[in-house]
């Protein structure tokens, strides 16, 4: 099990982002980012699967993100499959897949439209039982409760989960300067210790260092609690220097303008000695992570976990397959040194190396603003929004959708 | 057939970059880059096939690139598989695929270690009627020879190809410079035309603009000699204005830093558009070319063809889905003008926007040098890099291979 | 005199940096930086005073940086000219154009090798004393200590300015970090205050918008601590956002190759109106500072002043000179808004956007260790030096100078 | 004489360009970028003059550039000096420093309105003849017909210029595409020296590297025709790699935003040399030089002149002075190679490194068309414009000036 694992000290790692992954792939549409693949091409899903394992991932996580009912209803796709459907196939998968090698099924769990329209603690657990049921049918290892951004329905999210008795991990996509209510990360890691997840940590929204970083403040804020957990951390395969306090979603460049961010593979070499020397075992990906990152994670802890990945058949370490080149000057590359001092070039002479997040900016302040309109009509809060709409953008389509009413959180 | 399609006016998709996207899926070692995988690992394989023709390929390409025996041999690696075993594999995957839908096999071969090393038109050409034999066996619909640096190279295949009584397309990676003996495009292209080739182009080696550029020079010299061709072009996913005559290969980045460099779907948007505008109807990419890449270019010409690729079903055109997204200051990106105005940024603000090539620079006039050195002894030739390799290089490793050895062009 | 304009609600524009300017009119050596050109060619000075007052300047400072004796002798130049000399042709050049027009004359020291050498209080005491003499001699308006990394340094600058009975101001090189010994800008303030200076403020080391920050940082540790003041602040006209504590001097391009980092006339607009919200009103320059660079802040500022500077007969408010332009396009840029929103571009494609300051690094931790090493050899602090000295940079050279030995602060 | 110098093989070192510079300084106005400061201002245009000499310069060119009647008269001030007041005054400055050491003084002219207006030969001539009358009285060493967009007018000015009998300079500002009715830059020579001047070459719009490879052309060209000359180049000191055939003009950040491409003293040492290596005598600056600038050519060519300028005595050769620096890790910054390979950051992470020339482009063709539009009414060219305006520009002000009226060349 993976309490035992992290309990013998074990190094786990985790697997790559799928909703990213199979956008690229043509299974995922960017937008509602929902799951339905897993029923709809599952040999897409179980190739990825193949691939993180393969890359040397200790942890298939059912690819459940957003399989929610609420969130997969309001996506307003005549979907053929049931939630229900969607959620065992993407169990059954997972388990194909984790059975051909040394690997532990995840039932995840992520953040509800229904929260965010405010509704209250008993019907956002509801949401969650009816996705845990499916989990509990089809036996997962364990259950994490990710992607969050308040640590109050992820509290709510673990209490659900713990009540299966499996091993609970819980990690937020929150950066250093806490959840979108403000409370910092020592204080949520705490709140979901106290919950009785024994895993806690984040992913997604930031780049690996940032993530890191996190995390190690929900260390100091556990360990100076006097509690004890295990740690995890999933982060972006993208460079996010210049995000704000939501992560990569505010910069100008999400969904669909991320190439030039995307990590290398020795982005990824230090990623994983940094996460590793902050204590965290549980060290995976997210967004933008492609297997070739992960077998990078796999290579860097080689030394600590004893064995190279399946993968790396196909990968000398630090570059050195270059040496079979036919150019002298690209065998020349492969060493170590010269991939860690690269500062790649962009190609790109007319963008500049950050963004500025949309100006748009619903901070915290402005979310409290909404909550207080709520009794007010859906005009004056388009006119709250329109006061911060840059002129730049039209404001076309604003409030339009079906999924932002007044009175929700942003 | 690809010439009633040609001929007909009609605008032909190709597929992507294997080498490229399977070794970031853990199937390929960058270095040797031969694609035993077809063998090896076939669900792999096929998997991408179906992401390419769902994503709108009418070209299934036989994962058949540096397939050759002299390749493979040089590699050093003890392949459980025969030349004769890929080759054959690749054809049969690329045919159940094609299978699936409204697609062509083509048998592709590209450039020889043989030729590289001197060996006379009699020996080089043996090298390609090996892998000949295997596709009239599995009677692909039609042969692309690509991947040539050295025009004289390309044409003895396309006179080998001939021989089948297939169509044959031919396809050089060269730039607008030429190629590396100095001939021009146009030149190259009448030479291919002459030699029998109905269908001629560039991949490989530069972006999608340059190689646009390089096919239309071609067309002029083709049409300037009374002679009738069609064009093709698939070039590199990546931003290269920064290369020399040699492409990406020179660049510093290559291959495991492009990833600042990759191209958006925006930007596929306009290499679409301009290709088409340039005349040429057989449009596709190499390496680094996802599906959803491939998706762009479908998109972006489906007013032509009248149909979107299976794969739109997961993508909004202009980045429509996002109107589903939570966020109203996502969702208003959800509009055409946005992406294409976008100036993305890299997140690296510690890196240049561009890079010099490689200084080491074996120029044509260093690869004459080296042919006149032939008679010499490996110590003078060493001398000759030695002069020209950067102090900051590591010498080591340079000439100890088995594959460069005197007298072999660069 | 300058209490009166303070407290009479005026803005009092301050002149820009004479080091850096006239070291580019070629008059400072750059290295020693002393300011012996004001006895060896006063009508290059004279000039550089006499822009700054066209371009809006209330204050003439004397060209009097380190030009205390210790410094100067230091420098082993031999001068043809004292110190007393230099220091009294600097006061006449300042008042014969502050005379011609509406100006105050402001006698300057400046931080002291002698302090940095560890010598007492009393012995640096004597030093500013003797630059004092020419000041009280030569009836200067009132006084600043400036260019102070040390906080207690300034204190008994500050003692001494006192004595004298005239105003006194005070002005370290500080950021939002404090000074080198970690004592933060409020703090820094209230003992400034306390001293007896009647203005306080930062110089120098940083640009303008991280200048005007520490400087808030004082505003509220004086009112916290029930005190009153005046502020100043004279930035850089460098933008510096990736320097760390000690400021620009870090930077790999300090001094020869700040270029890109120049500020434009339009970034000096934004610097002077966030300078006026702030409350200061004492608002100047300091290294890279053009005449130009002043004039932008007084028109910044006219609306306030109620008057333009002279030097803006030659100046069109917001570009508006260009209407008389030839090329229509050109024209086009008359206007308030083209020059806001301008990103300058570099034309500098192989360099990054942000530098990596020396890792060198000498912490405020390894200044503790050199102090602490005061008794063992001069090898041993060598070493401990080596360690840290970053592999690309030759070692000649360190510690051979005569300024830095063994047990002095760095 | 200047011929006598040239024809002795000696390098003769230009001045920087007084426009810009003075405009800094605040003694002229950016559009017009009229010499009325020679007569108003003497004292600041003498010290400029100085600082020149003293970095090197051994020319003096009398500060009259735009100094035509028509052109000054076009300006709409209310000049208190007639042009000829305006001339004189400029000869003598440059005079009197020039004899305070070892300079020649150049009369110099340039581009004219009328010509812009399409006014006649004998009209153009008429303008030059009356600076050339000053030039003649107060007996300038030599004279220099520069900044010529259209080598048309240029042969015009050397025509009236070799009347004088004095020595004649031609030097146009084109770039390597040739003049803005493209003839080449070789050609261009060819025109300018069959019409009688001894030295030609290029001079402001481009960068130094461009400006050395045109007249690398202009070389090619007069040798080819079996012609001889001497060669001048005297180019801008901003990085132009991004600019169109109308140089810098049509870089969004002219004028105001230029300062992140200045070039670095280091920069220019690379100049110097590329200069003297292709056989270029005559080596100045142009637009954006500062007499630092200056000094820095004096220096790398100080081994081939037997000598370095007065102003290096406040400059140690490749940053020596840095050794007096107090900072060890700034000391270690005192060695050439440190300064040569610098890649010097803009600390401008939201900028790009290149930018779009302006699109509005007047091109050669729009320029043919409106010449053709001449009979038709102001409106109908307004629209022709406007229809190549970006929107993002605003439109008015377009042809409101007295300067463009319908007819004139752009």
């Amino acid at each position: 099990g993976i309490l035992e694992r992290l309990n013998a000290g074990e190094i786990v790692i985790g697997d790559g982002g799928f909703v990213f992954a199979l956008e690229k792939r043509g299974y995922v549409k960017a937008g509602p980012w929902t799951p339905e693949a897993a029923a709809e091409y599952p040999e897409a899903v179980r190739q990825l699967h193949r691939e993180f394992l393969r890359a040397g991932a200790n942890i298939m996580q059912t690819f459940t993100f957003y399989a929610s009912d609420d969130k997969l209803e309001n996506r307003g796709n005549k979907l053929s499959y049931t939630g229900a459907q969607i959620n065992e196939a993407a169990c059954d998968l997972a388990r194909e897949v984790a059975n051909e090698g040394d690997a532990l099924v995840a039932g995840g769990v992520s953040q509800t439209p229904s929260y965010l329209s405010c509704k209250s603690g008993t019907e956002v657990k509801a949401i969650f039982k009816k996705q845990l049921d499916v989990f509990t049918k089809k036996n997962v290892d364990f259950l994490i409760a990710e992607y969050f951004e308040h640590v109050e329905e992820a509290v709510w999210a673990v209490e659900v989960l713990k009540e299966t008795g499996k091993p609970v991990a819980a990690s937020l996509c929150i950066g250093p300067e806490g959840d979108m209510h403000g409370v910092s990360p020592g204080e949520c890691a705490v709140r979901l210790v106290k919950a009785g997840a024994q895993i806690v940590g984040v992913n997604c929204h930031f780049d690996p260092l940032t993530c890191v970083k996190t995390v190690k403040m929900m260390k100091e804020g556990v360990e100076k609690a006097g509690l004890k957990a295990h740690y995890m951390v999933q982060p972006l395969a993208f460079h996010t220097p210049d995000c704000n306090c939501q992560g990569f979603i505010d910069l100008p460049e999400f969904p669909f303008g991320l190439e030039p961010r995307i990590l290398t593979r020795w982005d990824m070499h230090k990623y994983a000695r940094e996460a590793y020397n902050a204590g965290i075992r549980f060290i995976g990906g997210c967004c933008g992570f492609e297997p070739y990152h992960i077998r990078a994670v796999a290579e860097e802890l080689a030394p600590e976990r004893g064995f190279l990945p399946a993968a790396s058949e196909k990968h000398g370490v630090w570059g050195a397959g270059l040496e079979m080149h036919t150019k002298p000057w690209v065998r020349a590359r492969a060493r170590r040194d010269y991939w860690e001092s690269l500062k790649p070039a962009s190609g790109r002479p007319l963008c500049a190396s950050l963004s500025s997040p949309d100006s748009w900016g619903v901070t915290r302040g402005d979310a409290e603003l909404m909550q207080q309109k709520e009794a007010t009509s859906k005009d004056q809060l388009k006119q709250l929004f329109d006061r911060t709409i840059p002129d730049s953008k039209s404001a076309d389509g604003y409030l339009k959708g079906d999924f932002f009413t007044p009175g929700s959180k942003p």
